[in-house]
């Protein structure tokens, strides 16, 4: 078992922070929120006085913040390179820009530290039922000496391959994800409107060549099909407003890589006026609403 | 069994006439390439001399031609209306825009016959192995009096509502299917060019949110899957200007309905593209090629 | 001094009636809205019971209507062409899709009349005041005899080639401008959002290859240029939902000439978002709402 | 007169610098390329032995660099900054992203030093004829000070606002000019394919809604206006390729100010795609070859 400093607790991070307890290892834990630090301290984590306590004495150390900057800030500003003891290994499992990504892992080697970028799919309930997938970017020895420690919060870790791949390959997923929701959208909105019932779509659909694991999991409308946030008023789920960032996090990947996506880019103008017009809090299926406000 | 007036023997019309005699039907069938009427006449059909000449005396006509404007033309000026008998079922399986299917429903029903639109999906393999989804549009009782009719040329025969309804159904998928393809090229350039494999990029993404039917029988790079058109020169499938002219027919419907489609608009305009540059005969898949014109 | 069948009296066709019988012809008016024809009747025009009464014994017919729906409707079923005299010349101001302007053609040749197409901008300002812009399509000798009638209603009158040519002419423009206006909002809001103050970016742009005729019309902020709807609650002008129209006609143009405009299809995208949020009644350069909703 | 030390002697920056000399300046250059560096100093400037001995000693530093990540490689890795006397003031004319843009202006004043971005708009013949525009972002005193040194490279001088706001002005102009030039491109392929002759649309659209300052300077077709690259094979002009990068960094701001630009990133896809068929070096009203690879 190991010793491990874990930043950030949001709504993924405590969780995570759990199960690497539950699974045996010492974790010291740090967040900007004294309330979360107390929830994961309660589970039977030492509470650390800053990013840099945390990081300080452990073989590992985990980040779990919201963009590339808070990471950057940790890493840097708040010391935590600093106060790492020789050979600490760190983990980011934030999901934040590739440019961030590739710079952290500069900075962390130039500091003679290893660095694993470590972006999760799975939501909060994956984060809870310690089922997470972790898409990794870094040396295959670091992925290695790691594993043990994700497997602790997750089911599927996968080595997509060097510095930043892991939130390379997380974004094109995510990019794909979303854009399928908006064509779903479309279709279902098109085909209503000129009077096919919304089961026959799903139906047909579901067993042909538009099928998709969006349409099974988030099928934009209500009543086809159990378990989709559509039949809770777009409950997520994963919000529409995580999935903007993630279409924006493509967007700044595909100015780096200098590649086109058309359709990429398209999906995330959409969600970004589906959150200008306060939607962000929905399920990413509520897309539906840029095409028809008041379709349920 | 039935007598039935076959017009349109093309790639996929041939095929479906000869399943019709194979199962036992009389047909008398019209093309205007004689070669293609020989080729079917050879299977047990009778060679009409013209379309009206196909529809006399029979008790199904079926149409299988490439647009709109050559329904309307067989249907109308050429006399098929004028021809039949009382009692008399036009199917019409072409792939058309709703206005049209829309009309000839409202047309044929005038004169006093019923009429049932039926697009298929499957392509010519299907089409040859009797294997065809027939989408269908119309009266529930002309449905089940064309039901076993479609039964001797497909395995999934489904109403999906009343008039032009088969054809709105059959958008709303392939309109999906496009997009879709246009989202799995966009990421694979992008991953890759950030320097991810493209066997990593397949195997996180078909089993994550990302993926889809398209990516598992169209993966727009080779290589990394089995069976796709990426493997052979993105030989076709389905070929991409026939996926253009169904997003075309998408965007047709959409302006019927008054709704908007960004993504289907934009990956019409792509696959317009890449017809501009010479490419619809290759492979839905090679759409990639809009982003990246030299990948393989 | 001609004698002409004018009908449609809605907004904009009242005020060229009425100029046209200023301008000294004898007028026959239709329209469904008795209200509106006894408006223009007051002006000195005779009432006619019905559209086919309008056409009968006059030298022009012009018609005013919404849709090419309407225009099919008024020619063909309500008896128009059946009651025109022998030379009688048809024209229609209507701003209608392509494909029916050009069977207008059709059928009233066929049936032995000339027609000229002849779509108008201007506005409601431009009709009230005789000022507005006649883009024509038909015969260059048909485009003479209706010349001086049209000069009646309007100062610049075109000849923009063959039947319908009036019509793509008008949308080709009208496409263009519709973009301007959302790339404009565009433009605004991301040079506001990063501080640059609006009076500064007007300026600038104005001034440089930014520029255009939009941009000085409908300036998509208010406080910066006087005189555009923004400074007045974007109260048009021109309104939204007729720049959707034209953006939609423009799309169904690009599908019958099989030509790609991911612009104007984007553009068509986003006016009929704005239009499913309740926008349409606002000026065109409202569209920035589509980007920013709380922007003034 | 004052000196100065300019840095980046290309396309552009050799006409400003030799300008500069003009006005009576006196000037120490860099570049890479000794040969450029030698064209200038034949017109009267000392060639520097490096980018910080051009700094050395001097009032004012001009750096004219292709990308973010070269102005600030200039200032920091090659000891610009260090080698710079007190009050020396550094003026950046290079378009370059925003985010590095506001990051120079950090960096210089946590150095001591004044920053003014001063990206421009004109083009190489502007730089040659000293007509340049310049849009300049940074303290109003500290623009007092630049603004006659830019007097002796262009015409009109104006400041946008703070830090980086020169850069936002430049990019949300371009980013109007580039979408506009697609728009026309658009249009023109429409109508001419919908039968129009080029000669009409450009007549109409130039004196009604749809004309804008590229339509002028950059109509897409040949043969219908005078002086614009179409005519001459579109060789430029300003080159696509240029405008792939701006409105790429126009991309890159909307990311920075989160805010959505549809026609913009639709805009960037087109060039992309005509940037990887080759046609960078082209003129940007080239673009048109997207629509229509064989048009001319």
């Amino acid at each position: 078992m190991a010793t491990i400093g874990f930043i950030g607790l949001g709504n993924m991070g405590a969780h995570m922070a759990r199960n690497l307890i539950k699974a045996g290892h010492d974790l010291k834990v740090f967040d900007l929120n004294e309330q979360t630090v107390q929830y994961v301290a309660q589970a039977g984590a030492k509470a650390a006085d800053s990013a840099a306590d945390a990081a300080t004495e452990v073989e590992f150390v985990v980040t779990m913040l919201p963009v590339g900057a808070n990471v950057r800030s940790v890493l840097q500003d708040a010391g935590v390179i600093d106060a790492v003891a020789p050979g600490t290994v760190l983990i980011d499992s934030s999901t934040i820009d590739v440019d961030t990504a590739r710079a952290m892992h500069e900075v962390v080697a130039e500091a003679g530290y290893e660095f694993l970028d470590a972006p999760v799919s799975g939501g909060v309930g994956g984060a809870e039922a310690g089922t997470l997938t972790f898409m990794c970017g870094g040396d295959q020895k670091v992925f290695a000496k790691c594993r043990p420690i994700l497997e602790g919060m997750g089911k599927n870790i996968v080595r997509c391959g060097g510095p930043g791949q892991g939130q390379v390959t997380k974004i094109c997923n995510n990019m794909i994800a979303g854009i399928t929701a908006l064509a779903c959208s479309e279709a279902f909105v098109l085909g209503e409107t000129l009077g096919v019932d919304r089961k026959v779509l799903f139906d047909v659909i579901s067993t042909s060549t538009g099928n998709s694991t969006i349409l099974n999991l988030m099928c934009p409308v209500s009543g086809v099909t159990d378990n989709v946030p559509a039949n809770n008023g777009y409950k997520p789920g994963f919000a529409a407003g995580l999935m903007l960032k993630d279409l924006r996090l493509a967007q700044a990947a595909a100015l780096t890589a200098g590649t086109s996506t058309p359709l990429g880019a398209a999906a995330a103008a959409a969600f970004a006026i589906h959150d200008a017009n306060g939607n962000s809090h929905l399920d990413t299926s509520s897309i539906i609403k840029v095409i028809k406000p008041d379709i349920e």
